[in-house]
C-alpha cells in the first residue's frame, strides 16, 4: 500500500481526517453541553489520543515466521497493524482506543488476497488450535471482531482480515446477480457493479468501511425501510470455508428444499465460517424519485401515519420517522415537529402516485407538508435540466447520518458519551416499549451522568412493526467513562428485554448484547446452534465466544 | 365425530364425493388416451379401490393401553385410522393405497386437543424411543409423513394428528397478527381470522386441507406470485415442542439478533419439534383488484415479458405464465398461445395503474390481450351493482386448480399417470433447465410408457429467476405404476439438478427428495442439521430419516 493513501483513525470512526480537530470538538461539545445544560466551565481537559507509533501491546505468542511456509508473507505482527484489528467502532472501543488499551490485541493479522490463502490459513488455525476471527470492516458497533478476555491461556489469535478479497468476480445480467467476494466495502463494490449498470442499494451508515461479508454474517439492514430491510433478503446463494470444508449453496431465486442453509450463515459472525463470497441480488439503478418530507405536532399521530403507510402494501424506499428531539438534532426542524422522511424510487416507472398516496394517508393522520418538501425527480430529466437541490428534510438528514459516529468518536474526547442502540416491536408493543425505554435510559443518565438526552427514529417499518433505533447523550467524565455508559447501556438492553423487543434489529450481537440475546432466544435453538457449531467447527477455532460459549 | 360427516377419501385425494365416479373418469381417460394418442381401447380393467373396512395392516406392535393413563383416550389403534395417517396424497401413496398396501402403517394415531397432550405424548415416546411422526392435513406430496420401510426392527410409531388444535386463539389488530394453532386448516383460519376481519392469504393447492403447522415445516408456497412467496415470510413467532423442551421466539417484526430461529423451524419438516401454534402476520381483505390475461405466441417472448415484469418492481400478487398445453389443458386457450394470468390487489387503494405498467411491459415483448381480459374489480362497487364474473383466464384456471388432484387420483384407477414436480432457477439458467427437463422427462415417459405429454407454468416469479411447475401425463399399465412413475420423477429429478434448479420450490423434501436435496445441499450445512437434530432430539424420535439420517 502507498504511503499516501488516505488513513483510517486508529482509535475513532473512519478517516482520521473527518474526525473534527480539538477546536471544532470543543465547539460542538460547548453547544451539546449547552442542550444538556451543563456549564462549559464543567467540560473536562480533552483526551489526547496515544500516539500510533508509541502503542502497548501484549507481546504476540506467535510470529510469522511460526506459520506454514507461504504463508508468512500474508502475515503481519506489526503493533500498529495488531491494534487496528483489536477492535471495532462500538463505543467501548473508541473510549479503550483513547486510553491505549489494547489488550486483547491479536497475536497476529493475516490478510490474504485469495481464497486459497484462506483456506491455507484456516487449516494452520485449525491444526495448531489457534483462534481466527473473521475481519471485515472492523467497524462493529457490539464487540463482534474482538478476542475473549485477555486471559493467559488463551490461545493464539490471529484476526482474519479479508478486504484483500474485494472483486466483484462477474455480473449476470439476467437475472441481475453479481458474485461478489466478501471483502468488498460498500464504495468498491458499488464502483464494480456500476461498471454493469447495476447497484447493489445496501447502504449502512458504515457503508464506506464495512464489507459485504460483514453485513451478511451481521445481517446488516440497509436502505430500505420497507420490505427487503437486511442483507439477508438479497443473499442468493453464499461460499463460506468452515474448518471442515466449503458451505456453498446453489445460487436459487427461492428454495423449499429443507431449512434454508443461507439463513443460518446470515447471523452467524464467524463462528460456523469464513464467508469468502457471495451471489447477491442487484438492480437497476433507480431512475424516478418521489420523496416528501412531513411534520406532526403530535408524536402520537406520527406514530399512528408511519404504521398506517407501513401497512398499506406501498412499500417506500424510505420512510423514517424522526421524534422531536431527534428532528432538531440532526437540524432537519427545530424541535417542535416530529419529521417523516419518506420515498420512493423505481428503475421501471414514476413514483409520483405512490408518493401521493402515502402523502394522504399521513395528512390523514395528521401530517402537514411544509413549502417544497414533496419532489419528484426524474435522473435524466434532471440531468438535463440541472434542477436546483432541496434544502432541508431527506438531503439534511442524510448529510447528518454519515457524519454522527465522526462526531461520536470527537465528543469522546471531552467526555461527552454518545451512543446508539435499536430493536424492533409490534406496534401494538411500541407504545410501551419506547417508555420503558425512555424511562430507563434517563434514569440511568441522571444516576450516572447527571443528567443526559435520548431521541429516537424508526429506521425501518415493516407491517407489524417498528425498529426504533435510540441515541442517548450524557456528559460523562473521562476516568469513568465505560462504566457510565456500561450502566445506560445495561438499562436500555434491560427495558429492550422486559419490553418484548429484539436486543438488536441489525447492529449484531457481538460481545456487547450476548448476555440479552442469551436470554431472547430460545434454549432449544442455542442448543442447536452450539451443535451445529461444533459439528462444522469442532476445534471451536472460529471467534469463540462470539453467539454460543466456547 | 358424527356419522353425517363429510368422508376423506382413504386413497385418493380429499373429499371421496369429488373423486369422479367410474364413468366420468372414463370419459376423462378416452380424452387424455386421445391426447396421448393411445387407443380407447388399450385403456386397462379400471384398479377397484380396497374397502375400507376390510383392510390388510400389520399388527400394531403398542396398544392405546400401553400408554400412561390419560393418554389411552386420544390415542386410536384401529385399522381404519391408522390406514387413514399411513400416507400423504403423493402419486405412489396413492397408487400403493389403490393396490391395498398399508405395509407403513403407524402402530397408533394420537389426536391431541390441546397442548398439554402433546407434550405427554412427546414425553412418552421419548421415554420409550417411540416413533412420532406429526400429522398436520396429511397431504403431503413427497413423502413426508410416512414412517420408514416396515423392518422388523422398527420402533413403534404414533402418528400425531395435530387437528385437533385448530383456533384462532387470538387477533392483535393493531400490528396485523394472529396466534393461530398448528392443527388449523386453511379454511378453518380463514373462517376464524374473518369473523375479526382479517385474512392470511395463503392458499397452496391444498388449502382445503393442509395445516397451518404442515404449511410452516414444508415451507409451502402460497398465494403470492412474487414477493412474499412462501409462508416463511408471514412467521412472526412459532412455538415448537421438542423432545428437549419448548422452542418458543419472540414475536418481532425483524430482528438481527443471531441466525434467525424461526427460519430453522421452516423446512424441518418435523425432525426438530411438533410445531403447536405460531403468530402469524395477517392483513386486511384485498378489496380492489385488478386482473389481466396476456396470450403470446412465442413462449419464448412470453418468458421474456414474465422477467420484466418479475424485475420492475410492480409485485403483482398474480404473475402465473402457462405454456401452450398448460393453457390447453386447463382450459383457458386452445394450444396456440402461452397464457399469462396477471393480478394485483389491495386493501388500500385501486390497483388499475400497476397492472396498466405490467400490461404495457407484457405487450413490449408481443402480448395481446384478448378481448374483456382486463377487470378492474371493487369489492364494494361490485357488491352494489352485481356486475357479472368474465369468463376464462384466470377463473378457469382457478377451477382447473383446484380439481386438478382428484382427476390425478381418478385417473390413477385407469393406469394414467399424472404427476407434478417443481423447481426455482435463475433466469439465465432457465432455457436449458427448461430444456434439460422436457427431454429428460420425455425420453423416460417414452421408455417406460411409450409415450407422454409435459406441460410448465411458473407458479412464483422472482426478479432473479422462475419457479417452473411441470405435469406430466403417461399412460401406464396398472400392475406397473409405481416403477414407471419411479422411472420418470428420477429422470426429471436428475434434469433438476443437472441444471441448476432446487429439487423442491416448495413441495418439500420428504421421502420422495432426499437422494437429491442430498447432493443439493452444502454437507457442512448437512452436518449441521444433523447435530442440531441430535441436540433438540437426541433420542432421534421424530420422524427419522427425514432430511437426515437417523
Amino acid at each position: 500500500m502507498g504511503g499516501e493513501e488516505r488513513r483510517r483513525s486508529l482509535w475513532g470512526w473512519g478517516w482520521a481526517d473527518k474526525i473534527p480537530d480539538a477546536e471544532s470538538t470543543r465547539n460542538l461539545a460547548v453547544q451539546i453541553a449547552g442542550v444538556l445544560g451543563v456549564a462549559e466551565s464543567d467540560l473536562p481537559e480533552p483526551l489526547t489520543p496515544p500516539d500510533p507509533g508509541a502503542l502497548s501491546l501484549p507481546r504476540p505468542r506467535i510470529r510469522p515466521a511460526d506459520a506454514p511456509p507461504g504463508l508468512s508473507t500474508i502475515l503481519d505482527g506489526s503493533d500498529a497493524v495488531r491494534a487496528a484489528h483489536t477492535y471495532g467502532k462500538a463505543y467501548r472501543d473508541i473510549v479503550r482506543g483513547l486510553h491505549g488499551d489494547y489488550a486483547p490485541a491479536p497475536d497476529l493479522v493475516a490478510t490474504p488476497t485469495e481464497e486459497a490463502q484462506v483456506e491455507q490459513i484456516l487449516a494452520w488455525c485449525d491444526a495448531r488450535r489457534h483462534v481466527c476471527i473473521p475481519f471485515g470492516g472492523g467497524t462493529s458497533v457490539v464487540g463482534g471482531v474482538e478476542a475473549g478476555p485477555a486471559a493467559a491461556d488463551r490461545p493464539p489469535t490471529i484476526s482474519l482480515d479479508l478486504r484483500g478479497l474485494d472483486r466483484v468476480h462477474e455480473v449476470e445480467r439476467t437475472s441481475g446477480l453479481a458474485r461478489i467476494a466478501a471483502g468488498a466495502t460498500g464504495p468498491i463494490l458499488e464502483g464494480q457493479l456500476a461498471r454493469h449498470g447495476f447497484t447493489l442499494r445496501h447502504y449502512p451508515q458504515s457503508f464506506e468501511f464495512s464489507t459485504l461479508g460483514g453485513w451478511i454474517v451481521t445481517r446488516a439492514g440497509g436502505h430500505f425501510a420497507t420490505g427487503y430491510t437486511h442483507i439477508d433478503e438479497r443473499v442468493a446463494s453464499v461460499r463460506m470455508l468452515t474448518p471442515t470444508g466449503w458451505w456453498e449453496s446453489r445460487r436459487l431465486p427461492g428454495s423449499g428444499a429443507g431449512p434454508s442453509p443461507d439463513r443460518l450463515v446470515c447471523g452467524s459472525e464467524g463462528i460456523l465460517g469464513v464467508v469468502t463470497e457471495a451471489w447477491m441480488r442487484v438492480a437497476k439503478r433507480p431512475r424516478w424519485r418521489s420523496k416528501a418530507t412531513v411534520h406532526f405536532t403530535s408524536y402520537e399521530d406520527a406514530v399512528a401515519a408511519t404504521r398506517a403507510i407501513a401497512q398499506s402494501g406501498l412499500m417506500p424506499a424510505n420512510c423514517r420517522l424522526l421524534d422531536h428531539r431527534e428532528a432538531m438534532l440532526n437540524m432537519v426542524a427545530s424541535g417542535d415537529v416530529a419529521v417523516l422522511l419518506l420515498g420512493f424510487e423505481s428503475a421501471d416507472r414514476p413514483m409520483e402516485t405512490p408518493l401521493l398516496r402515502a402523502v394522504t394517508l399521513a395528512k390523514d393522520f395528521g401530517g402537514r407538508l411544509p413549502e417544497g418538501s414533496v419532489r419528484h425527480a426524474d435522473d435524466e430529466a434532471e440531468e438535463r435540466a440541472a434542477l436546483p437541490r432541496p434544502v432541508g428534510g431527506d438531503e439534511t438528514w442524510r448529510a447528518a447520518f454519515i457524519d454522527a459516529p465522526y462526531l461520536q468518536s470527537a465528543l469522546a474526547t471531552l467526555g461527552i458519551i454518545v451512543d446508539t442502540f435499536e430493536t424492533a416491536c409490534t406496534w401494538d408493543g411500541f407504545e410501551a416499549l419506547h417508555a420503558g425505554i425512555v424511562r430507563a435510559v434517563k434514569g440511568a443518565m441522571r444516576e450516572a451522568c447527571g443528567t443526559g438526552l435520548i431521541t429516537c427514529r424508526f429506521t425501518h417499518v415493516y407491517p407489524d412493526g417498528p425498529a426504533p433505533y435510540y441515541t442517548f447523550i450524557a456528559p460523562g467524565r473521562t476516568e469513568a467513562l465505560l462504566e457510565q455508559w456500561a450502566a445506560i447501556k445495561t438499562a436500555a438492553s434491560e427495558a429492550i428485554l422486559a419490553g418484548g423487543g429484539t436486543i438488536t434489529h441489525h447492529h449484531g450481537v457481538g460481545r456487547t448484547h450476548r448476555a440479552w440475546y442469551d436470554r431472547q432466544r430460545p434454549d432449544p435453538f442455542a442448543a442447536a446452534l452450539r451443535a451445529a457449531k461444533r459439528a462444522v467447527d469442532p476445534n471451536g477455532i472460529l471467534n469463540p465466544g462470539i453467539l454460543v460459549d466456547p
